[in-house]
């Protein structure tokens, strides 16, 4: 029998931890993270040449979104790393965000003894653990997230004080504005895609209904929209436990769209989701448009989806919120509890020992 | 009736453009594109803050692995662009390297035009095309390469002259032994792999095999070998017209990890590949052989694949050119001619109507 997506009695029963209740208060989650950023003592550096974003999954993907919306303005370069290690231009001249929400997460707590190696300015986002000791016993600054979050349902946490410290830090023009309506944004898609709307009238819910029992695949343009397919598929993976993947146009038309052919009987059960966005270059709009002729004869199906929204920041969250919705309500669909990560505590158990 | 790997019949009926004698001569091709980069006049610069390699596909991807080498030397940040615009840190402090291979690659056309608008120092990498014509009208060197080659089947031409330029302008220390070594790797990888090597004693031609009638995903440790990941994946694309999926290790321990679960029924006809390297972090070794457990009880099969040779270089080739020839295999598993494009002429076509 198929869930009901509108009966609260399967919500209780699936998601007893409310995974759900987090992506319905994302707003007032990204006030939050705002004013513990924009209280912070931030200590201001000259001569920066560039910033790096240390941190993993969760952590990470505020980095990336960071990355993508303010390379558009930043004059200078912003990389996330991923890894135990740095890259070798980090110095002394370089600003490293050490980002970890657990503050445990063991390759961050290394690239933060690197980047402290070599003499990088180090400022920390973390709700504790050895990332906060460290930092007090090494005299960097950081800043104390509220805890109790699964780090992926913790995004206004790690992404807000990037997005003000960048500003604070003069590398960005001032959010005030692009803050605002990306709050009154993401609070309009709460609404229209929250538990109390009813599936006939609830994006998110469809959109889940569409993607249950396939893969699905999300292409957005390159640029700023990147992170938030990525995101898109990252909740795919820890709430409904589904196998899904993120690319971008116009890069994808230059392989991955030969790869639609084989094997047939497998590709027919995967789902294509584009995230289309009003400021594409024309070109990559035109390029969604001519792909989706050779992607239909092989795939479940192609769902389109547009940001909403006026300003970039605003149109970015449109996304990522519906996205997290979509991942919910697709945990929902197969009986998944979305909040306990089995997999992950099972790597990390054996890797302790 | 399933195809035999070994018979030259059929390898003339299914690949009569012989896209596999590109990969049993990449040594020489690497060869070739290393003397032109030596000869090329290339100038010099001061003062550069940041090298930008601007590229798409084939062009992009020795940009990638390049990147992905030099990051451990180079003093400054290496970006790869795959898009029309350039992040606005672009400067006339900037490096720009625009590599196409047809030199009529419109993202990469788009990006030099940026380019030269930012006064960026730029240096081009094509067989001719526009780009060669704006280069000399715009009295911008460029480096002319060999044409007549598919870009994904000409990686020497794209990759050698970036690695030489990156050596003469003093960014990465000398590479003449580890280019000797890589050589000479490649040449023993082309021996055990190549099509006059029967199955029976072919690691690509077993590899092939295993991975028909699946969808390949390859995993990499983050760092030097995510390109190489990243470069199976598109042959299998290109070639064999395969779908597939690539992706690195820590990060995919922090969310694609738990995607291993749903839908099972399409999840058992996925392939992993790792691809390992005796210098990975010992976490990242860790990783790859806990992951195994959880992996196994999902998916159609684990094949675990070490680099060979000694110096990175060489370590990064031998997976490359096994790639090649296991995405080549493959195509003929499919019996599907390695060489068209026919989607990415379809869309070429409508994007120039």
């Amino acid at each position: 029998m198929s869930v009901n997506l509108d009966s609260m009695e399967m919500r209780k029963m699936i998601d007893p931890e409310d995974m759900l209740s987090y992506v319905e208060q994302f707003d007032e989650q990204c006030n939050q993270g705002e004013r513990l950023a924009v209280d912070f003592p931030l200590p201001r550096y000259d001569d920066i040449k560039h910033v790096i974003i240390c941190g993993m999954g969760g952590s990470a993907i505020g980095g990336d979104i960071l990355r993508a919306y303010a390379s558009r303005e930043a004059a200078l370069p912003i990389e996330v790393v991923r890894n135990y290690i740095l890259p070798r231009y980090v110095d002394s001249k370089s600003l490293v965000v050490v980002s970890s929400y657990s503050g445990n997460t063991e390759e961050t707590l290394s690239s933060y003894e690197e980047a402290k190696k070599r003499s990088a300015k180090i400022v920390a986002i973390t709700t504790g653990g050895k990332l906060a000791q460290c930092c007090e016993e090494d005299g960097f600054p950081y800043l104390r997230i509220p805890a109790g979050y699964a780090p992926r349902a913790a995004l206004g946490f790690s992404f807000m004080p990037l997005l003000v410290f960048m500003q604070r830090w003069g590398f960005i023009d001032g959010q005030k504005q692009a803050i605002a309506e990306m709050k009154r944004t993401i609070t309009e898609t709460i609404q229209s895609n929250r538990f109390s709307t009813p599936e006939s009238e609830n994006p998110a819910k469809q959109l889940a209904r569409r993607l249950f029992d396939t893969i699905p695949v999300i292409y957005a343009g390159e640029g700023a929209f990147q992170p938030v397919a990525a995101r898109w598929r990252t909740q795919c993976n820890e709430n409904a436990k589904v196998f899904a993947r993120d690319f971008s146009v116009p890069e994808m038309n230059h392989n991955e769209i030969l790869g639609w052919k084989n094997p047939a009987s497998i590709l027919c059960r995967f789902h294509v989701i584009y995230l289309l966005d009003k400021e594409y270059h024309e070109q990559i709009h035109k390029r969604f448009a001519v792909m989706e002729s050779i992607l239909q004869s092989s795939v479940h199906g192609v769902t389109k989806i547009s940001s909403t929204g006026n300003g970039l920041l605003a149109r970015l969250f449109s996304l990522i919120v519906l996205g997290d919705f979509t991942s919910v309500y697709l945990a929902y669909l197969y009986r998944q509890d979305p909040t306990p990560i089995p997999a992950i505590d099972q790597l990390k158990k054996a890797l302790a020992q």
